[in-house]
């Protein structure tokens, strides 16, 4: 790679529920080889995955849990909806394996940027799956990663890191390259995807203001899927 | 940020104990503002942070350790004297905490790439102090990273984290940004730093061959160091 050049494109309308987002990014998207990465929250609203909490039971497990960890009971409803299962809780901590095998805090489940101040945004039922709708319109060569933005152990602040992938092999393999001493390298395996969800987060702006990011200078290769980018839980040693 | 372009800077020589790094680094980056993400090797090995296995004896604790772990003892031994406390282990795995407060593997200790078969790389004593030393070459208005390659739970793959920083603020805080309802966001704080290394770490390529990476489209703000990417232990779940 020479050069990585990184934009967002727009401007990208307020995207509602039943909008065809596969079309609005095509209609965005310049001619040439690339990978564009998408913000979470427009697939999820394209998708229709915004719940307004008055609509929210919350079950009896969710008002016990919502009371341990100081949250709203219909949040917490939604967060055991979304997730396998608990990996950490504290007071205004959840953090959560959800269906799709992401690690993450409250499942993903955003109030920020959501369209009134009682709804919420869940993540893409199937964020892979949105991707290859947007990749399927952009044509070969061209690669979608759906991100979302994280937070981590050990380390203070959020990352952006993709949470679906279309068009390209997000994990990139690294065995046969050598040394400088020709000796193999050890460190073999690059999360290329996560790289660039994290460059393209430093261009979209918290206020979902630029949630497509064009990457060029990268030629995509390969294909593959979210499950890639995921270790097993039994090989895990933090959950 | 209206664009952003990463090139590798170069061709970097091979870099000895010694050497005059920042004055290298300084020839090589060019006018105007930007970051520049410096591959933690290239510091090591110019601050004579190579050790040769064959001078090490391990101690009866790195015996026993690394009987448990399936590792050479004399890696273990340097492994413990770069820690604070061993984090997780398994065999095959060491997850340490270093006396810089890093949570990584086998306490940043590298075996690719060092000057020898016998040899290992150990991170820098003082990360912030080598980016200060080289930013201090460039001059205001460009910022310096050292970064290195750390794996995640929960995640595959290998990412570019921020271990030494000069001349920004790695944390970008977003508390006064408001969402398009005009509701404050509750996502407030970015990994500036770490998304940079991120984002250099996809043109390094990981034979050590691009260890220099210039960043534009960011304007370097603030100031700051590697204890504000740390998150404490007393509020980090995962340690």
């Amino acid at each position: 790679m020479r050069e990585l050049r990184l934009r967002p494109l727009g401007p990208v309308p307020e995207i509602v529920p039943g909008d065809d987002l596969p079309a609005h990014v095509a209609s965005l998207v310049p001619d040439g080889p690339g990978v564009l990465v998408v913000a979470q929250k427009i697939v999820s609203k394209a998708e229709g995955r915004i719940v307004a909490l008055a609509d929210v039971r919350a079950s009896t497990e969710a008002e016990k849990l919502a009371a341990e960890v100081e949250k709203d009971p219909r949040i917490v409803e939604l967060v055991l909806r979304e997730s396998r299962r608990i990996v950490r809780k504290a007071p205004g901590v959840l953090i959560c394996e959800t269906h799709h095998g992401l690690v993450c805090a409250n499942a993903g489940i955003d109030q920020s940027n959501a369209p009134g101040a009682d709804h919420v945004v869940l993540l893409p039922v199937d964020p892979d799956r949105s991707a290859r709708a947007i990749q399927a319109r952009l044509g070969s060569g061209r690669a979608v990663i759906v991100s979302d933005t994280f937070g981590r152990p050990w380390r203070q602040g959020l990352v952006d890191v993709a949470i679906g992938v279309a068009g390209l092999t997000p994990i990139l393999d690294c065995t046969d390259q050598v040394d400088r001493a020709g000796r193999p390298l050890r460190v073999t395996f690059m999360a290329l995807a996560d790289q660039l969800a994290a460059a393209a987060g430093m261009l979209m702006g918290k206020a979902a203001g630029h949630p497509l990011i064009w990457c060029e200078g990268v030629t995509p290769a390969g294909d593959g899927a979210l499950a890639d980018l995921l270790r097993s839980p039994e090989r895990d040693l933090f959950r």
